[in-house]
């Protein structure tokens, strides 16, 4: 594992789980922080792991930006900071490995985009959500465009304008998060749901995670020319022949990936 | 009507059923099947029909795709397969009737993808919904493209990645269909529902459900640009002449077409 | 104010309320009064409010296209008449200023599409919305637009070819409006969102809506190249600047704006 600061990175078995440990600075994402979580993400992804969890030290899961960080830049630095933060967004997305986000305490802004980013989001009850840009100078532009693509328009508007704390429950409601359980079994909820999510082929479902990305936001028909392509080309993989083989044959499949 | 081997197809009143009729095969969409829906769902499409049932008989609404007719084909053929499996879904889109999925047992893959596919969708109570490629060999790339603009994409990922079922109750929350009933009542909700849908200007009705579609998913300015040019065609037609003079005079509709 | 013969145009401290009132029409969208509307709309969004509360006179919030209106006029004429319509829509959706809909009673058609165009929306229990088109001969195409954006695709579905009233409860559960109150506690519970609304920065603020409507509906890719470089931009407005240093410095801010 490389040297980290402000993040731990294990492996248990087949899953990773990438650790924000800032919690003195309620785990806020600075240039350093968001270059280790990138380096990690994108280490994790290149392992032949198939799931990550992403969880957080400390009362809160991630206060967003670090305003230390950001008050003293021009524009070019702002911008290669955003750079860097949308970087790490979308590698989330684009990693073969399901990730579901393990969250505890409050996700505010660019930490409230993390949580939209992970395919999957288990949350305590403890846990909140905010993109508090709105009540402040700075609006949430970027962290808004995974959250508007989670929940609907109107509740997107809410959280944007108002910049308040959603709670678990209402956000489960909203689509924001997949499950919400009591803080103690916070830990047992994100590995049962990772055991479900990571059956099957892991290369059939990497090339299924990154198609969904693909065609979604996009009108039907394109949608469906991307989808069909590569579910056609899908068919002829090792695991998809014996996933099918072995449904035929009425065994249980043994996956070559 | 046409002479099926795989599909029953009845006309009652102004609304024809469709029913998948292969339960032994737990109404698995083989190419054979696939091409007499499509062909029933021609026909009535060019009828003077105004509402498609879709139904299915045995235990099971349909599984999807059938490995038996899938496992042995090359890229080229399954593409050919997939083609025409997307073609009866976006002719079920397209179709100027109404059209309700009557849905009870599991409807999983491209038999989930059917009933996102359709405009409305009743469900019984016994009624389940999966995307199971997720937890097999071959993803159910297809079938998510109309899942994922009818539920939220947490949701999405949720059943694209476990491939676990999601029951009728927890659909109806999410958006996958409109209504869940005791299985005793689902003919009379569906009856009902078509009832509701089925009226006014047949004309008028048609070419709203298929604006609707052609706006969906896109910017908002594009989809304004062509919802109002429809619009403002649609206001010379008989039936919207009719619906306005009706009302300002105070008296019942006549449709006239 | 302009001298209006359908419209209250009242400014309440920093809040700007435009009353539809014509209740003898059922605050029917004629095309003097739709002119009224964009009118106050724009000469509000030019003004240093910083909200916006469309409200309604009478039993009705609004019955959409007034008929008697309509019904005469050739295709141009109704292009005409949709153009402004539609340029209603959009001016609510890009005036710097949080647009708040105060609903109750019923809200059909155009009077829906007003609903779904505001930033925000409170009901009263008495609340009620339809795209009643799909029942008549005129299908709601353009009403369709916005509210397709707030919910999801089967209740989309439902309410255009049904016609039929959706009540409050369901409508706050589908996402078309923020909040159900009792009838008796509207006018205080939009007070309290416009509060929470409006805080921050507002040329902040105005800048995060104008952007959220901008990447809407896009692929992410492409949302996240426009919400990038605003938010980068965005840093160095003096309002970005005080709101970081007052939390940095831990004292409250000044809004320079």
């Amino acid at each position: 594992m490389a040297d980290y600061q402000h993040i731990l990175v294990e492996r248990a078995g087949s899953v990773v789980r990438i650790t924000m440990n800032r919690p003195a600075r309620r785990n806020s994402l600075s240039e350093d922080h968001l270059a280790e979580l990138l380096d990690a993400f994108r280490a994790a992804g290149a392992s032949d792991a198939t799931g990550i969890v992403l969880a957080a030290e400390g009362p809160v899961f991630s206060a967003g930006h670090d305003f230390g960080d950001v008050s003293a830049r021009d524009l070019g630095g702002v911008r290669e900071l955003l750079r860097l933060c949308t970087d790490l967004m979308r590698t989330i997305e684009s990693v073969p490995q399901v990730v579901i986000a393990r969250v505890h305490g409050l996700a505010t802004a660019a930490g409230c985009q993390l949580v939209a980013s992970c395919d999957l989001a288990v949350a305590a009850e403890s846990a909140g959500f905010a993109l508090p840009g709105g009540k402040g100078g700075w609006f949430c532009h970027t962290p808004a465009v995974p959250v508007a693509r989670a929940i609907g328009r109107k509740r997107l508007m809410e959280m944007a304008l108002t910049g308040d704390v959603v709670d678990a429950h209402t956000a489960e409601q909203w689509g924001m998060v997949n499950q919400v359980v009591p803080d103690n079994e916070l830990d047992k909820a994100v590995d049962e749901l990772m055991r479900r999510a990571t059956r099957g082929s892991a290369a059939g479902k990497a090339l299924g995670k990154q198609t969904l990305y693909a065609q979604l936001d996009r009108p039907e028909a394109d949608a469906y020319a991307i989808a069909l392509e590569v579910m056609a080309a899908a068919s002829q993989l090792p695991g998809a022949k014996e996933g099918m083989a072995a449904f035929l044959e009425k065994r249980s499949p043994v996956w070559p990936d």
